[in-house]
């Protein structure tokens, strides 16, 4: 029997999960909700489902499971009320900004024994995958030092950035996720510098544009994060996992696999500029994912926790950067 | 209005094309016809259409459209059939294995003013197009020299070497047409080396598994094609165009963009070793282009001479091998 | 008129600067010394020369300018009693591991008007010096974020990492240096993270084998550094810089540039596992700018104050390990 | 005891012989022959030797070797006139223009069981050398299809061409070398495809600046070449060979290893456009190939019957260009 979806919020990321719930065997997408109807009618007459109101999808003895595309600052209260209305939850991150609210959503839907997943959807990106397995298989024996490196194209909006948490928790949040996947090991340490390089504005926002963390494990392991909120060549996703016996490491998408030689060199063109079009695959792949979760009611390959422990080291990284410290993990 | 499809074989390229009409804005799968009952179910199953006979088809006033994928000594004929009764038709290439079978289905198609678009997919992949427009857009200055190399990663089954025409008419082919299409005029002459060197047993069919060849166009432009029915890497598929100001080439697809790096060196993935899914983005566009043409009523990107052609460069080619001459296209 | 050098320790590095010496035009080897017979006659066999002592060489008028190869513990005392003497002075890193120590030598050479060149051979590497270049031409406009990835093919004796000052003094200096060079402004903060991961002895010594620094400098920019002891693929030298119009990397040297293809992907050897044959141009270049240098009597590309710098940054990551916080620097 | 060498001409490339001969263990130039003084000059001043004419040499005792540099029209009759006077002869290809004529030396040679190295200077490249051992060491299974691309920057000046004998004989003949090379067995058939595309001028002159061959051995293996006299984006010299169990190929040498990232795209610069530069280590490797075997007395690695076998590929291209035939060596 197919899992019967229902889609919170039409915005982009809403679209992009409605089309992947539509493609997924085993899944039906049956409602969605957004108060700005033009944009759940575009999901309707894409995929064929109602459009709802929260509420009414709340009671809708027809849906099973619920995806959460709605601003932030609503996350928390949503996961509580569906998981406590028996539905499966997948929210997009962050659980909530605030490490408190994040931490008592992770403790109801433990309480409830509810299915929570939260959207780290790089840890689905087929290049990811590989370069997870081949780690997992053993090919560069012990991790020892992972490097990440993202940059964007461009820095959102300034009333985006308001909202977001800063760089951090908007930005660096899914390298903390993806370090913590790949080290294996839970993060004991955390070190940060940030700086405003690319537009002054961004300053008085309050927040950082180029950021650099260095995570480290009880055990030594290490990470380093480099974040840039500019980067001319496109969407920089990169991941470096050097071990004992070897390294392994993940190229970047360009926009198409053509090199071009002259007089100037040899041209290969920029990187994919969006992390839709990057992580359309991943997107697809972390929805399937959470169907075949709910379907045979395992547990989510990502979970609240993640949500909350990537956050935490957000929280941490801000505080290394104000007090100059190395921040200690509980 | 949506354009209605019907797919004529239901076997692995009637099961691509299926799904391409599905996804494709604008298409309707409306019937599929197979003589294997449970191909043609697979479809219905997935996608949603009727089973019905060829003849059926033939007679249906809510097809619009067809796309041929039965067996190469039925093209010729359904082609003609099919743009008699005033469809549209799609034919997996070729249309004949006979030269003069296939000028005089060209030939019927022009005096109906029917619509026929032959397969010849690699012109849609999404890499290759990139190419073609750095050419169009004067990159690379004047096309002087086209290189191909295509390598399969093993031989078809002994039974369908037999059917095939042999590898000039069924592998070649692919290349002959991306010559024409990158060269940018017509082909005067051909130079063909052909060996058997990964197994006898395709001697004994009368065909090759290796082959070199030459083109020459009228103002001296040239192409080489490398062919070969074995390669323990994957399926290699390359292109490198050199002009006068300079050069632009597409790489190849691998099985995913990691890179492991130990004792032994730095090893990348082999390559996507099956036709179906390195070109599976070529397939989806070159339904959607045929859709389109047949939407708007515009000369398809590819047509009935452009199979002819190809065909007369595989032609010439076994011709070169057999006579050891340079043949003069007329 | 030649400069006439003398090469004081023929070890391994007295071997490469002897031989870059007799091959650079305007540069005679006159002299080496060395207590160990052995080492120094290959040399003279080699380049043609006399065996000298180092007091005979000090006051040798006819030996213009000395190459400090001597162990690391004797590089300050040399250094002050040569340029004592008059003669420039090319010193391998460190001026000494005592920065107090390293900061009187740099005194003492100001105060003698001498000329005082300290070993970075990474700045002459031509690879890296294209990378400058392009940095200095504005191709990737104001730079923001360095980041640097030296690994070594494995650790060195117990021996030498005792008598090395440990990892931040011996390995990362040459990292620190280039940071320098690269950011273009001096170091304000300094955080590091350093483990024993690769061999327990080494945490024995006192020493780390895996280490993380985060560079920071007044305006923002920042530099990470990756350093381990050990990896498997050969001596990895990598650097990448960002800044606000792109950016600029320099690739390895692997020990040759053939790939071979098969069914366990694409292969390209190893890198060059040696810093000698790594830097062999590097070696060459930064000699030849020395003898530049002292025959036009200008100031040398690199000086005691880089070397001083160096240290400092050293020191500071020690600091920054040993006390949990982000080190400013005076 | 060291080989005592003359170099026979003092251009361009017998400053590269000098050098390198300079350089070898076991080599001493003694002697250099040029009617211009100033050139032969420049090697005494650069290498230290005298300055003789051809006939001296021929005459000078303490003269065991000689390397001739001299014009293609001369190095028949001086290898004739220095084996027959028992001394050993490199001489740089071709051995003459005229097939008949590079016979008789090649008997004279033989008759005289005199020591002849012709010039094929690309055997002795590190990277093609890898190459060449990979496939030896059996790593690509049995050779099945090579593929040479050699492009130059750009065509040589008209009075050069007219004497060259043709881009057959002066350029493709290094890509037949390596064929042969690599092939590991004669090549039975020759087709070739030449063109003018580059300038009207080499039309003018008779010879082409556009060509590609396909060489078949008797067992059916395959060679395409592709040459061209100009490519914008440098020296373009690769090898692929492709096998029974996999491929092996070799990437071209670019100015340096940076890359550069912007809204244009990933950039490496142009390649080295100079075969000197570009074949600086194989020319070295050469002359100490050489050198070893005549220090040795062993058969030196390409004998005056390998510059014959070129020749005649060469002439067979041409044949085949002329006629529209497949021309089969005897």
């Amino acid at each position: 029997m197919s899992i019967r979806f229902a889609v919170l919020g039409a915005g982009r990321i809403g679209q992009v999960h409605a089309k992947a719930v539509s493609s997924v065997q085993g899944a039906i997408l049956v409602a969605v909700a957004d108060p700005v109807e033009s944009a759940a009618q575009h999901i309707c007459d894409s995929y064929g489902c109602d459009i709802r109101t929260i509420d009414t999808i709340l009671a809708s003895a027809d849906v099973d499971a619920v995806i959460i595309c709605t601003p932030t600052d609503t996350h928390a209260d949503l996961i509580e009320r569906f998981v406590k209305s028996g539905k499966a939850v997948f929210c997009e991150k962050p659980v909530d900004l605030d490490v408190k609210r994040a931490r008592k959503v992770v403790e109801t839907v433990a309480a409830e024994k509810g299915q929570l997943m939260v959207g780290f959807q790089r840890r689905f990106d087929p290049d990811f995958m590989a370069l997870k397995k081949a780690i997992d298989d053993g090919v560069i024996g012990e991790v020892e030092m992972v490097t990440l490196t993202s940059r964007d194209p461009g820095a959102p909006p300034a009333d985006y950035i308001k909202r977001s948490g800063g760089i951090f928790r908007d930005m660096t949040i899914h390298d903390f996720d993806v370090a913590r996947w790949l080290l294996g090991e839970e993060v004991a340490t955390v070190q940060a510098a940030a700086s405003v390089l690319t537009d002054p504005a961004i300053k008085g926002l309050g927040d950082y544009d180029s950021v650099n963390v260095i995570l480290t494990t009880k055990t030594g392991k290490q990470c380093t994060i480099t974040n840039t909120r500019r980067a001319t060549y496109g969407y920089d996703q990169r991941i470096e996992v050097h071990g004992s016996k070897g390294s392994v490491s993940a190229e970047n998408h360009r926009q198409s696999r053509i090199e071009v030689a002259n007089a100037d060199g040899y041209t290969r063109p920029p990187l994919l500029d969006f992390f839709m079009n990057r992580y359309t695959a991943a997107y697809a792949n972390e929805i399937a994912a959470f169907v075949a979760a709910v379907a045979n009611n395992t547990p989510t390959p990502t979970t609240g926790l993640d949500g909350l422990k990537a956050l935490e080291l957000a929280d941490a990284a801000l505080a290394s950067v104000a007090t100059g410290q190395t921040i200690r993990l509980s």
